[in-house]
């Protein structure tokens, strides 16, 4: 397995090198500057949980301000509609619906030394300050604000381990940087260290119990500037050995426990800068350290700023698009946020701190954390197989060493920090895996990666998959979200059947084709739904489709999402319904449901159009069910619809999370004309292009031109279309057809063309079976 | 420097090597038992603070059982008087003053399970259980015990890094392991984490904050036996997913949190044995299995034992003692307490935990930890001189390296499992290095060992070491324990003054003389006690020398213990008191004070004979004073006395806590008719033979026989004495004497001989000034 695993890694390095070769042609002075066109505040109004502040591409520092820390609606640590920051914290997560990290955070002040916090309501006095977005700028890399309350202007950037921040001070003598050890978003500090190591640095750590159930955050911080003074305050009082009447030394430069701050005293001159860099390990301060003086050796701002525009310009480039000023800022915003997460997580010396919180050395790989796979299986990865397949391959040893180093030898669920959540359902590493499998990613041990996914989808303890695989489907009466469960599991079994056949696994094909089929056990014909059944084969009583949750048999919906959670197998569930015409009246019935857009849910779900709810990924996919049911003109249309009504290049132009960049990879899918509806699958199902023209350049080499011909914002529906010259009269396509790049040539207009792809459809499951 | 230490390392390696091979000539069937005179309850009953179970020379294991969780009185875990015990935990303070450690603690039960300690008293349930002394065995490296209310036979026994343990159960349905990772000695558990990796091992760990305010310990442990079934418990409810109405997965064999138990369940035969091998480490889970693996490979409980005893009785060897079997427990025993601490602190690899949580290689030395050196530069370092040197070369290293990573550079104070803890007073490393300089101890960089010296002697927010050195002594307004830290610092200051000279550093020797002096300044002359000054010059009125710690100004004693902490300068004192007279009137009154025997002082120190307090270490060289002043025959009287009355081979013989092996250290010496009243010195003062006969093979390869005619208990005065053939009239002798090993012949008598040694003094630091 080394050997073979070196190979590969030599193969990986090889096509790495190459990759960046063929990135980097084009110098850093004729680089185009993609950068131009991302609002980084896009998502920070509402529900989209996104933060403002600099990272690099997949960058293991998020260097953002925190303007909330205890509420759901702003997991990111930053609200839009907030008026105060807290101060500027080195990690964050991206979309997601809970918040944790927040980790490390510095404040400069003037006047009154504050140690803690303080409220937004000013009902509680703290080192907090009044802010405006006029004196705000947030782009790629780059992020300044000013402090009103201390006048105190902020700059902030940052590398793949290291954030830089330069603070212009007024004149004053009681100039502070506050760094608040005990400050983390909404969870709970349970320990912290911090000294002084000299005149200009500090080191330490933190131990946050969030979240992720155990997370060490090390940092070390080297200021520009000698300290005038230094404090550190445990408990809310200074450590300051007094030298009078004391019975015992109390070290003034180091201290431990759970509520720490450090505090560096300046006398400062009208408009003095001084910085700060940071940098952060999980595994200590020695290896903060080397990451900080690796990729932070001086002081040269700028520097740090535009190597990481550049790096997001490489990859920003693999997205050549025309269009206008907002739908290329709303495109590449969303090619942003899409490219943030998974983030590194290696030190430079490729140490990381593992699962069971062992250090090991990624010797072939890339490590990577925040998996928040019940979202990003969807598109984010598939995404991630035409343009970002190194990192693909990375994120999925990543994922395998995770396997190796739980005790319950399972894949991620949702993980980061190497900390598993066990938040949302399913076991989604599978799909993610085996699209990687059909989509040529290199470099993976897919033997192991087999054996990861049969054994995830076979625990004999995981929510109740003993149960689903006796019975057929996940009875409500011994599990919640029964039903969501079942469906979901079907799908990850499709997934893993799949690669069994490839694999020349013949029993296990069997077995998990079988599993796969276990959405039938759900369906009701007599209402036509999915609906609830205990463990002896009866209905749930009294069902209500519209019942939020019911009982707890679905995820963060109603059966109005789930039912079409059938993504492998969308003619057997055409055939549930008795054919085309009912299966299309019903989904016309989630899209045309008033009741349904105020139908109580959870209050993070917006973007509703009827039953629809785009702000949570069960819905992904349901526009393009249209496309196996003779009328790809529809989900043209919703798609189209969709994208104008919930996307954008403002604040609150994400109806929902972001989680991790599944809603822009939905995007960038359905904006270049076709979506994965299937990960797992090859197929592609068409949607309408919205943007007039869009150059994909995938990790292969190759690239895929898009031309939407008569592109306008009325002109949704395709009248016809030609891949690489040749007419093409199907809703879907393969990935074979765009492997090799080529172009894609619609031509749109504003009455839909109801024989386009009139006879097609994606193949389905049961077609084969 | 780093070319000279790898020389003195090959140097020290070969003399390491050339030490082994000298001690192992006896191979292992002709080694001598010395270990049958051990008896590790010594020092159980009462304030030895003595922990009965197995350790091997300076072992990093400590496996012993708890019998006492909160009293500071039983610091080490145990209490002989106790009838119950909780379990047993792996690491254990020897002797100290404060309760810390009892770290992963282990406790075999059946019938109903119990997560909990329980209470003494049975006013709360537990697992602990009652034991009887008829049914305790505690030899050198194995300890056995038989629980009463589980009928389980428990056996320990150790290595360096890891504990075997045997548990013969009766038959029952209901045998269980429980691992209790909340437990810790008076303490608290900040965190912990426990995962089940196969069906015979368990790994995790414990973060305490405690006396040392952070410590990781992290264990893995090895079943004999597959469980039968495993439970792991998280804040008192068991951790399991029970695959019904649950949203979320949780995991049943792995968890975190600070209050976390693991249980394996086992259905038993009668008699049957399961064993758990446990190694432990500061760094990582990955660190312990290694530190287990390379220690214990296999399940042979007799060759663990024997191994350790086998290290026991090389150590032992050292000593060749003629005498009673009381004596030759009495001495092997204060052998076995001497050389327990400081304690190894490195993984099989060689890693281990810094001062400042970051992870090192031991490269050129071997790392130790627990200097409790307040205690230990009296006579236990000053022992390992002549018969540990390597060792204590590797000490003085580990010091050395704590001081690089001290951010405050100062040498260790009072630290374990590299924390620091602050305690006690003094820079008392500096005289472990001093005397170690002239001892001949190798391997020292000595140039930074001076360094680190100076800096600890005059870092300007040190308990006052600033007012110090600016008044001539610290000023009781100022500084707490202002009269025993002033005689502690010029003592300290002697030694640098001394090193400062080797080394040629003029200045330094003139500043270091003049601070060594500063005790004249406490000196009182009018009631002739050393008495608080406050910083403006006047004495602290209405002093009473009887006030136990006066308003502060004492370290645990009285001025009558204190005003003797003149070891370098005895001659000065002298001349203080205006003569010899005056001066041994007034130590008579000290051991002659009966009002001194039932003074409130603090309840842990007893051995009081007079105001002569044994039992705490500021009296320690008390009686030796006499010989400065021609009366080396009170002397002779006293420290025999003193063996005779505070020493012996009984739990209950220690009269104060053993503190790492200083009061036994303490015996050693006296017992071999000499004592280091001023490490640092060359000196040795001359007391008088407790045993008949010791060889003392030292480190140098050099032996020393003491020959004791006419011993006898009564026979405590010494008539004449010859060394190495040559007749000796001198209260005390240098270690260029006894350094290349011979024989001091001494011939005893019940009378004493006044005119012995009696116009004779050892040299005292101000005769050269």
């Amino acid at each position: 397995m080394n050997l073979s695993l070196n190979k590969i890694s030599l193969i990986l390095i090889s096509l790495t090198l190459f990759a960046c070769s063929s990135q980097t042609k084009p110098t850093a002075s004729l680089q185009k500057d993609y950068c131009q066109y991302v609002n980084p505040l896009v998502g920070t109004l509402g529900e989209g949980n996104t933060y403002p502040g600099p990272q690099v591409p997949f960058g293991m520092v998020q260097l953002s301000p925190d303007t909330e820390k205890w509420k759901w609606g702003a997991a990111s640590g930053y609200e839009y509609s907030d008026s105060t920051i807290y101060g500027f914290s080195m990690t964050h997560l991206h979309g997601t619906g809970i918040p944790d990290m927040g980790d490390i955070l510095f404040m400069p002040t003037t006047g009154k030394l504050h140690i803690r916090n303080g409220k937004k309501d000013f009902s509680e006095e703290g080192y907090l300050s009044r802010f405006s977005h006029d004196n705000e700028i947030a782009e790629v890399n780059y992020y300044s604000v000013l402090l009103d309350d201390y006048d105190v202007k902020v700059e902030l950037t940052a590398t793949n381990r290291a954030g830089l921040m330069r603070y212009t001070f007024p004149k004053t003598d009681s100039a502070h940087i506050v760094l608040d050890l005990s400050h983390v978003l909404r969870h709970k500090v349970i320990w912290s260290n911090v000294r002084v190591e000299d005149e200009v640095t500090i080191t330490g750590m933190h131990q946050v119990k969030g979240w992720a159930k155990e997370r060490y955050v090390y940092f070390a911080a080297k200021f520009s500037r000698p300290f005038d003074n230094t404090r550190i305050f445990s408990d809310g009082k200074e450590q300051k050995y007094d030298s009078y009447k004391t019975y015992r030394f109390r070290s003034s430069i180091e201290s431990a426990g759970p509520d720490i701050q450090f505090v560096a005293d300046y006398n400062t001159k009208e408009s003095e800068q001084i910085m700060v860099k940071v940098g952060i390990s999980a595994i200590s301060t020695a290896n903060a350290k080397k990451n900080l003086d690796t990729e932070i050796p001086d002081w040269n701002f700028e520097d740090i700023k535009n190597k990481g525009k550049s790096l997001w310009n490489k990859e920003l480039a693999k997205f050549e698009v025309e269009g206008s000023k907002e739908q290329k800022e709303t495109f590449y915003t969303a090619a942003y946020h899409a490219f943030m997460s998974p983030t590194n997580y290696f030190d430079v010396d490729r140490n990381y701190r593992g699962l069971d919180q062992n250090i090991y050395k990624a010797e072939n790989f890339d490590n990577y954390t925040v998996f928040s796979l019940w979202d990003t299986y969807r598109a984010t990865h598939p995404l991630f197989c035409l343009t970002q397949a190194d990192r693909n391959a990375n994120m999925i040893q990543s994922m395998l060493k995770h396997y190796e180093q739980s005790p319950d030898n399972l894949l991620p669920i949702w993980s980061f920090w190497n900390n598993e959540t066990w938040c949302m359902i399913g076991y989604h590493a599978v799909p993610v895996i085996v699209d990687a499998y059909f989509k040529d990613v290199q470099g993976i041990d897919w033997e192991l990666a087999y054996q990861a996914c049969v054994h995830s989808a076979t625990h004999p303890e995981y929510d109740a998959t003993k149960e689903y695989e006796k019975l057929g489907y996940v009875p409500y009466d011994l599990e919640n979200e029964s039903v969501s469960k079942t469906l979901e599991y079907a799908y990850d079994d499709y997934c893993i059947a799949r690669f069994a056949k490839a694999l020349g696994k013949t029993e296990d094909y069997e077995r998990f084709s079988k599993r796969a089929m276990a959405y039938k056990n759900l369906f009701d014909s007599e209402i036509a739904w999915m609906r609830p059944k205990d463990s002896k084969g009866d209905w749930m009583p009294d069902f209500d489709p519209h019942f939020f949750k019911h009982l707890g048999a679905f995820t963060e919906g109603t059966t109005w999402q789930y039912t079409w959670t059938v993504p492998h197998d969308v003619q057997g569930l055409i055939n549930l319904y008795g054919g085309n015409k009912n299966f299309t009246d019903k989904l016309d019935a989630v899209f045309a449901n008033k009741k349904g857009e105020d139908y109580l849910g959870v209050d993070d779900i917006h973007g509703r159009i009827g039953d629809y709810w785009h702000g949570n990924e069960p819905s992904h996919h349901i526009s393009h069910l249209y496309s196996y049911a003779e009328q790809a003109w529809k989900t043209q249309e919703l798609t189209r619809k969709i994208i104008d009504t919930q996307y954008g290049n403002q604040p609150g132009s994400l109806c929902g999370n972001d989680d991790c960049g599944q809603m822009s990879a939905w995007y960038i899918f359905n904006a270049m004309g076709f979506y994965p509806v299937c990960p797992g699958s090859d197929q592609y199902v068409i949607t309408s292009p919205a943007v007039p023209y869009v150059k994909m350049n995938m990790s292969n080499g190759n690239s895929l031109e898009i031309v939407a011909r008569n592109y306008s914002k009325e002109n949704v529906y395709i009248q016809s279309m030609k891949i690489n010259g040749v007419d093409w009269n199907k809703s879907w396509f393969s990935y074979s057809d765009i492997m090799n790049g080529g172009t894609i040539e619609f031509v749109l207009s504003d009455v839909s063309n109801k024989s386009f792809a009139l006879s097609t459809r994606p193949p389905s499951f049961s077609d084969a079976n």
